[in-house]
């Protein structure tokens, strides 16, 4: 039985349930590391109780459950078996009353069916088992990190006057996927003004000489996800457009010192505070607040906890992984962003992406 | 006001509900063919009256809503001002009693806060919006297939002995992408035994001579999907390998014949009665049954209605686009699957996919 499992049965116990019906595919992959299934439709439920486990799917995966996942029971979902006909025998057969559900995944038309068989079920947080990484989840994450780095390295010298953003996406996809590895969410390249927009859609723009080139890109390797920011200058940067640069990177910085400090003085940092130390100095610069969170948990999902925000109740703590990443958007004018992936192992921060962060003029 | 748009009115008003509240991406993009946000998390909802649209998301789409979407009002959520609190405000505006959800799509944990300010709610099904097609959505389709059958004719020279599924996939994807489209879902390459798990995870299986080589796989074209499978010979076919594509390849044939005759004789044709003859041609062939639905419907997304399996209850008409994919599958041997998409137009089902069916020896 796999670490995760035995973390899952301990938590069952603690919340006083019988079982817990897991729905959510970053879940499932994180209590049987079987990675077979998409997230076209609801393909899969795990039931999981003290003693057994039952996986629910249909005859497409039966094959490759039973070949792989062989301490799961498999119980076919088919046309004369449905999943709530199957869940209530196994309810019957191992005599569950109470029950946890992952309300944050499982739709309302779902819960209707599902509440039927499981009259007495509860919210059951499983994403707080996934926020402490295992060692053997943050060697992934840096190798999804290493690859990362070597596309920015590659990427960099891809970039020349005339070339489009989809152009610049797609070789830096190509790249990525000829490492064997796959995507963690659509690129974002944005030139210029786009840069302005935190989520640009990456689109048709051809690069012009005086110009941020932002890359926004994740690697995902053995199902955890890296997630990266730089940006480059492409041609020689202004005053205004240093300061916004250094600015961006100073705040980085502080945040990284913040974390350090407090490690030092109270053993104990809060998200918050990381967030707060860049952003209010990015304010104080005379740039307009972030318009999004200072960073995020990263993991078998590009956002997971912990959240490093304003009002984040999250402390950060040994095993987190979580991106740092802030940003000045001035609207029509320019953005620059700069993201980096850091662990905590032994109460340091450990920077897990390591591209060079200085101002890079091409 | 586009036409979608116009016709969610009228099913609004048919229901007697004062407002709808839309949460999933596939259908946000149908009501305002804004393709900016991602299925990461939830990152916005459109709420929808007889003469107001509003949009709620943050400041990271802000700029591109304002730009892009005139017609929805954008309510800008943030820390001070969460979703449920801008909802609630609009919602008093508007004097919305009657709220319709999509119950398919909205978790147990949003409903918990939405229902704190909207208390009247419904499940709204805007899934049947989508069941048929404007001739313009059509035509993206097809431009998606267009792009798969080319996909189909370059990749069927690059199958050589001692690839690997991966790499087959790697390249096909490739293509694709430099065709300036998108994946519809990640591609299925199964070679010889592999290919009777009907959702095969692309592996590092080597390709070895006298084998079936299955290519499943979808383009997105402006958001729009196809699907196609081929089924090819690497060697000289022997006599029962031809007998299981033939059977598949007959399966589809008179299932297309079934529609054309029930289209003729009776005007209409119930989905299921397409899965029917196919599925009972391959048993009566002394196959195990189709371990799948024999089609789906496609558009904005990969699966949707209609339905084409045994206790289908929808019936075949003009506008609706879907897949007809019979397969046998003989499992540690072999899997054979022919997938094409077809539209009805005029009461005449057109094959959108039109790659050469027969069996292709290499």
């Amino acid at each position: 039985m796999n670490d995760h499992l035995v973390a899952l049965k301990k938590l069952l116990k603690k919340e006083n349930l019988d079982a817990v019906l897991i729905s959510s595919l970053p879940n499932i992959i994180h209590v049987t590391n079987f990675s077979y299934f998409t997230d076209i439709e609801r393909e899969a439920y795990l039931l999981v109780t003290q003693k057994n486990h039952y996986i629910f799917t249909d005859s497409r995966y039966s094959h490759a459950v039973k070949t792989k996942l062989q301490n799961f029971e498999l119980c076919e979902i088919s046309m004369s078996q449905p999943f709530t006909k199957l869940l209530e025998s196994i309810m019957q057969r191992e005599n569950i009353t109470y029950m946890g559900l992952e309300e944050d995944n499982i739709t309302v038309a779902e819960h209707k069916r599902i509440a039927k068989v499981a009259k007495k079920s509860k919210h059951f947080d499983l994403k707080t088992l996934r926020i402490i990484k295992h060692s053997e989840e943050i060697k992934k994450i840096k190798k999804a990190c290493e690859i990362g780095d070597k596309t920015f390295s590659y990427i960099s010298k891809q970039i020349k006057p005339g070339v489009t953003e989809k152009e610049i996406a797609f070789l830096l996809e190509t790249f990525i996927r000829k490492q064997g590895a796959g995507l963690s969410f659509d690129t974002i390249v944005a030139f210029g003004a786009n840069a302005a927009v935190p989520h640009h859609k990456t689109g048709n723009q051809k690069l012009i000489i005086n110009n941020f080139v932002l890359l926004d890109f994740g690697v995902k390797y053995e199902n955890y996800c890296s997630d990266m920011t730089r940006t480059i200058f492409f041609g020689k940067a202004n005053k205004e457009q240093k300061k916004v640069y250094e600015t961006v990177l100073t705040a980085q910085k502080l945040a990284i010192e913040r974390f350090n400090h407090l490690a030092i003085t109270s053993k104990t940092a809060k998200a918050s505070e990381l967030d707060k130390v860049a952003r209010s100095y990015i304010i104080s610069q005379g740039f307009p607040s972030i318009p999004h969170s200072l960073g995020h948990g990263i993991g078998l999902q590009v956002h997971e906890k912990p959240s490093l925000s304003p009002n984040s109740k999250n402390t950060l703590e040994d095993g987190m992984v979580f991106s740092i990443e802030p940003g000045i958007y001035l609207p029509d004018k320019l953005g620059v962003r700069i993201e980096d992936l850091f662990a905590i192992q032994n109460g340091k921060l450990i920077q897990l992406t390591k591209s060079p962060r200085n101002l890079i003029e091409l």
